[in-house]
């Protein structure tokens, strides 16, 4: 979506804690506050206390709905007057879908004509109008803007947006609001608005706190934005972990280069062992993305090599882990 | 396991107010307060208000834990030295595993030679010292009884004890507490366990609170023994709801009698249809055996026919649903 949206290589200056607090005011009647679960197997795992912020169990089965709402439940009368159009075959186009019938407004969905049935039923089940294009960036950007002129629907950019971004910083900021004294909070990358938003929402809290991006290694565009100081973008990628295949933006990769301490990558295969844990032992549905959040706390002496400070309580380390989402096709389950 | 308990037919005075309190007070340190969730898609399809408590995100996965843990917990040093012993392959094995490592005495598992192995590993993951036995009730009596007779071990009945009874209880306790004006709870029944708990902890709190039990129509000895006014045997069945394949106890049925408003039968195609819809849009997994709670409310005219009083609020109605247990084998979901 890159060429529909002006790629600035300016500074950005991040939404301050007040716009945070704002959006999160904005959006808490319309959202659930997930709960957070714990459980004592997967701390034995992992040699930590580990608590997990479930946005699994969010409207529309994933944070994007915040993000999605505090943009569009900011917008003037007149600038909605038109409707909202995007670009997302996955959880953020259900999320505008759902935030623009709250708002009252319409909402295009430009999917490519590939996308599986089970996404696009569940868009349409929350009154997104689904236009369908060739799966190539020319058509959908064609179809895109097609939608803009023919109706003056707004683009809604699913992370490259301060409005986004102040939204999916509400997850960590009910996260450290109810376990104030978590050492670390991981979540997982992809375009950024949940990881850069956790920067914001975790630190505005508690600004000793780590952060660390979590990212399948089939697609490690953070992990070599990073190292490299320069934005790279995602070349295609067939990770298992649908939601994670987009690249960084210029806004989320300034936000990242300033705040979150590392980025860890994890194989498909310890993607798929993760997401069936979660499953089996915290009876919850994670779609594969979000168990990239917990697979690298999995892996042997991973956790003693984040060189954590030592507790004042003397305890094991209190770790925070923010599972995305929970939207999957339960008749394609890699397991 | 009738005939390791002396089976009266006596009447029995279910546990009170207070010792419901007792059992939560004793039981809270160690369990989950679980959470309550709603799903508007859900509300929307059953055209009421419904909540759900999860004790599918309970320890071990399932409400026995807490029977399991209070019986455990109220036995003096002396009566439970030599450890406990009881019969089930299924959640309430795994509870008393679970509860006895916590008090820090063995547990004896016995279980049919034919169990899976997931169920196996499970109850040895909580220290479970599992015997196998050939899948009859006689062999089982005759392990139980052995095993009872070398150890000096205690055998917990699945539901036919006050203790246990009182335990259950703290489900519709909890969920009364956070959700103080449910029009109507529904639980699953089986050997009556959670039922019989549910109205004592729902109207305990709320006395007007009606209670609804939900069953198999392959597995309806719950209906037929409150039809007939005696208890009715349960013949083998093969439901998919494995959790609910037990008969009535005379505590039970007794307390079934004075207090559950009726008893509601689903198919094994609408237990399965709505094991799937919880999983598709909340996001949890739930064990058929749970999904049979939701199962009638699905179905058309089932609310309406209820005929619960009109609320004060001229809202509508708020239902209640405890979804029971998430243990399931992955590797053979029945979707």
């Amino acid at each position: 979506m890159s060429s529909t949206t002006p790629t600035k290589t300016a500074h950005f200056t991040p939404p301050d804690w007040r716009t945070i607090v704002e959006a999160h005011a904005r959006i808490s009647p319309h959202i659930h506050r997930t709960p957070v679960l714990t459980s004592k197997s997967v701390d034995a795992m992992v040699g930590a206390r580990v608590f997990f912020k479930c946005e699994n169990l969010q409207k529309t089965g994933s944070f994007k709905i915040r993000g999605a709402a505090n943009a569009i439940f900011s917008l003037s009368d007149q600038e909605i007057a038109h409707g909202i159009v995007t670009q997302s075959s996955g959880n953020h186009g259900a999320a505008v879908a759902c935030a623009a019938a709250w708002r009252g407004v319409p909402a295009w969905i430009v999917m490519p004509d590939n996308s599986s049935a089970v996404k696009r039923l569940a868009i349409e089940g929350y009154g997104g109008r689904v236009t369908l294009c060739e799966p190539t960036m020319t058509s959908r950007n064609e179809a895109s803007n097609r939608i803009q002129s023919e109706t003056g629907a707004l683009l809604i950019h699913p992370y490259d947006d301060d409005r986004v971004i102040a939204g999916q910083a509400t997850v960590a900021k009910e996260f450290l609001e109810e376990i104030g004294d978590l050492d670390a909070v991981f979540a997982p990358v992809s375009g950024g608005g949940l990881l850069s938003g956790t920067c914001l929402g975790a630190k505005g809290i508690r600004p000793a706190v780590r952060v660390f991006g979590c990212e399948p290694a089939q697609a490690d565009d953070a992990f070599r934005s990073l190292q490299t100081g320069t934005l790279q973008a995602q070349d295609s990628s067939n990770t298992i972990a649908d939601g994670l295949r987009a690249s960084l933006s210029p806004r989320t990769f300034a936000i990242l280069r300033e705040q979150v301490d590392r980025i860890l990558r994890v194989t498909e295969e310890e993607i798929i062992s993760a997401t069936r844990l979660i499953w089996e032992r915290m009876k919850i549905v994670v779609e594969p993305s979000s168990a990239v959040a917990i697979a690298p706390l999995l892996k042997e002496g991973v956790v003693a090599g984040l060189n954590l400070p030592a507790r004042a309580d003397g305890g094991k380390p209190k770790l925070g882990v923010i599972f995305s989402g929970g939207n999957v096709d339960l008749s394609a389950l890699p397991f």
